[in-house]
């Protein structure tokens, strides 16, 4: 049994007259992608240089327009991308990056000196602040720890005297979920004060859940508590920094937004330490599909998977929001009915919105394709084999008969699991279109006949083959269908009838191919069938389709 | 640009004297597996019949005592399942197997024909009941739609009288998230009523987020609205069903517990249509996390995982929460440096319970291994390493040897990427252990002496290789390596210090091998350096470090 009693709950915050629920987010936050920094640091191959010049074009091309580049006091590689970035001239006016570096002489020194050429940028300073971290990792009291934040403010206001370009200053007391909110709230004034933040001059105070501690109410809760009780709200930009541990990242993030956070870090597809930061993607495109512009340009999410997987060696997995591969696949056959139906009503309505069932968004949207939507196993019904039918190849297939051909693809799908749209068309013509046993068309002789009376008949001959033996067959009916199933009816020895009849074309233009579709009853034995054919000629596609259905008959 | 004008918001509701977010999770719901019906319908290859045994029969071993099998009157197979579950007796007399129905006869008739036997069942009927369906999919009133759900009920009622075994009702107003709140409780309500639902009899309302619309809290606010709306709140077990099309179903399980939920189903790993179901997995871990015992046996993740990703064909992502194969490994030095003293501060402290930064549980409470936690990469510093020699080889490198070694390990890591242990290790011995050129130490006499004033020395005679040439040196001192050091200090014409000596076993007993760290400072120049050595003899491993370190000056 798991060892639960070796836990404690972590605490929570009393919030009177709690705010966030009741509000709705109207607004994209400011983003900060920390792929190239946090999300990197966790890879089991980090980036090498040009494949970070390559996922920063992404970003600026994404339309980030803060992105934090890395921690260049620590690591060579990431200083070096840095200095690639400024001489190459990849920063353009409106991107502000971002460095990380701990509160130390040494490090901020070096990481001016990697900024060196940078027209605006955010230094990012961090450190731990939590209960746990004072205690068993630096062995320091609250003044202390406070000390920290203070001195490194002072040394980035120094440093950044001799320093030409324009510097914002972030201060993140890291751990902050587990630090109590108001000593943290102590720390971050006393940076603010150090500073000397204002309204035109804010600083950055950045919350990171460095671990996800609790529900994500109570992130909100200390969020707003924190927004409340700010001295001068003003000159302070609130960032979040959500991580995934109990997988409630976005949900944090955006009861965060509710709850007055301004700006978020996180990284593409949640790419980050353990399980991850907090997937800026989903957000935007939830914020997307409530109609709110997410300012972001993910309009092909494809493009974006196919540079996130090679430069991060991850995979996207298969039911990640709005990215995953079968998160517009519709498995269950109600579903694809209802899928469908919304669909066609929006159609009809010309509506223009979007509200279709089982798909918050139009695939289209985001540069994914319709076509796979529908998958065919043995639980997909009627609804998903006609949309197949009708999407991919253009037969909008009769009621009756898609109950009918639907269990054919049943049974299949039964024994082999999933039939693909090929698969099923290759069915429809072994099953339908290609039923030429025993009965062949092959041509025919159509006479409009007018007797002593006025009346008028239809007299055809058929040239056909029985089970390849070519033969020929005469009927009188009030139409070629009709006096082709009388003579049909004659030769067989059995009472048929016509019980529907559709037919439409396939393609647009003049010579474009129809398909008929025929129920077909033996009214002796009650059993009814449908037939299929298709030509450029309707009166062949007819026949074809009445050929198709006696020979399904006989089977 | 995305076309985000094509969206419209989502409605929320409105609640006052809101209570949940002032709640915390105090108890584990009662669970229900829908991974047979639910997720196994959304697979690519939907699971066999002797694969969904199996699951069936891990989802038994991990404690979950409701089981969804599936829509036996939609699916042979599942059908010729819930038979083999029946006819082998399988199902545990404490284990509920619950099946999925539409409110029609037919169907219901058949369900109750695969149920033949079992001697205790959730019979679960649906009908959806969302605005958008209810217009667009079925073209009926609110009216109309409530008489589905009243009639399938009426139906289940008398069905279930021929049946031998015990009935209990769930109702799911099928894509609740998108009907008006007051009208799903109206149909709930009918249902209640026409069953006759009570405190000793109750039926389970399930209210699924078949999408998922809005931000956790609106989900959380209907709960609430639900839970505090009900006739006759005893009886009714009220339970959620959430997908996860916004990233946050984890969150908005989570949410509606605080707000009155009873009972979740969900699956493992998430699986289900589009982008899955609510993942029952996270939230019980993250209820373990907290000291909430999850009434789960969930020990064993790897165990878990093995048998989803065969039976599914589905990859557990690498991020998953507690699951995924990185989310216990720390690639960043500092946070692993933190987890060394987190898990040093608990052994002296003799903690009961876990507390360690980064780590939100110990890995080894669910099946996993400290080994993995931490790799070494580029960003990885001075802790990450120190930590691998410790917990893999048992070397514990003095600190300033960690900071010299950590810089080696560092180049190769940017030049290759991550650094495996077994690397570390041949780099330690390559670096420290063999560095034997140019002085090589064989052997060595030692003779403790006494002069005429009683003052002791020790005189050493050493026989070494130089560049292969077998050599003797001699030295005094006050102890061998003080002796030895003087020795080579002539030979070599340098000043030499011992700045620090560490010595430790490498295993328990008595012929067990020691290592020496000697810290070498050459005062000429002011370059220091370490060395190590190792022997079952610690003046053996005391000269080879002292070597080591010289050999090492003169690189």
């Amino acid at each position: 049994m798991l060892n639960y009693a070796r836990y404690k709950k972590n605490p929570v915050i009393s919030l009177s007259e709690r705010q966030w629920p009741d509000n709705q987010i109207e607004k994209a936050p400011v983003w900060c992608s920390v792929d190239l920094r946090d999300g990197n640091q966790a890879l089991i191959e980090p980036m090498v240089v040009e494949e970070k010049i390559e996922f920063f074009q992404m970003l600026v091309k994404l339309g980030f327009k803060e992105i934090e580049v890395g921690f260049p006091s620590a690591s060579q590689i990431e200083y070096d991308f840095l200095r690639q970035l400024v001489e190459r001239n990849l920063i353009p006016d409106d991107v502000i990056v971002q460095v990380l570096v701990q509160c130390r002489e040494h490090l901020i020194e070096r990481t001016f000196e990697a900024l060196n050429g940078v027209k605006k940028a955010i230094v990012h300073i961090y450190n731990s602040t939590s209960a746990l971290q004072r205690d068993v990792v630096f062995g320091k009291s609250k003044e202390e720890i406070k000390e920290i934040a203070i001195e490194g403010t002072k040394l980035v206001k120094q440093k950044m005297k001799d320093f030409e370009g324009k510097i914002i200053l972030e201060y993140s007391p890291e751990s902050f979920t587990g630090t109590e909110v108001d000593y943290a709230l102590d720390v971050c004034e006393a940076v603010l004060d150090e500073w000397g933040a204002t309204k035109e001059e804010p600083v950055i105070i950045n919350l990171p859940a460095t671990v996800e501690m609790n529900t994500p109410n109570v992130y909100a809760d200390q969020i707003e508590w924190f927004h409340r009780h700010l001295k001068n709200r003003e000159a302070v930009i609130l960032s979040v920094h959500p991580h995934n541990d109990r997988g409630c990242a976005v949900a944090a993030a955006e009861l965060s937004l509710l709850a007055g956070a301004d700006r978020i870090e996180g990284t593409l597809f949640g790419n980050g330490e353990r399980t991850g930061n907090v997937d800026i993607l989903t957000i935007a495109y939830n914020l997307f599909s409530q109609g709110v512009n997410p300012n972001l340009n993910l309009e092909n999410i494809n493009e974006i998977i196919e540079v996130y997987e090679r430069c991060c060696k991850i995979p996207v997995h298969i039911r990640h929001p709005y990215a995953g591969k079968l998160v517009f696949t519709a498995f269950s056959g109600s579903h694809q009915d209802a899928i469908n139906k919304g669909i066609k009503a929006m159609k009809e309505r010309n509506q223009s919105y979007w509200e279709v069932p089982y798909l918050p968004i139009d695939p289209a949207d985001v540069g994914r394709k319709y076509e796979p939507i529908v998958r065919i196993n043995s639980q997909s019904g009627k609804g998903g084999v006609a949309f197949i039918m009708d999407s991919c190849f253009g037969f909008k297939l009769p009621k009756g008969m898609q109950k009918e051909f639907a269990k054919i693809i049943q049974e299949i799908s039964e024994k082999q699991g999933e039939v693909a749209p090929e698969q099923i068309m290759e069915e429809f013509k072994k099953e339908y279109l290609e039923a030429k046993e025993p009965f062949h068309f092959c041509q025919c002789k159509i006479e409009e006949k007018m007797d002593e009376n006025n009346r008028e008949s239809t007299h055809i001959t058929i040239l056909y083959k029985e089970n390849g033996i070519e033969k020929t067959l005469e009927g009188i009916g009030n139409g070629p269908i009709d006096a082709a199933q009388k003579g049909i009816s004659n030769i067989i020895s059995r009472k048929l009838k016509v019980l529907d009849y559709n037919e439409h074309a396939l393609q647009s233009g003049s010579n474009a191919q129809a398909v008929t579709y025929i129920h077909l009853l033996d009214e002796e034995n009650g059993n009814a069938i449908y037939g299929a054919g298709i030509s450029s000629n309707i009166t062949r596609s007819s026949l074809r389709a009445l050929f198709s259905a006696i020979n399904r008959l006989n089977k």
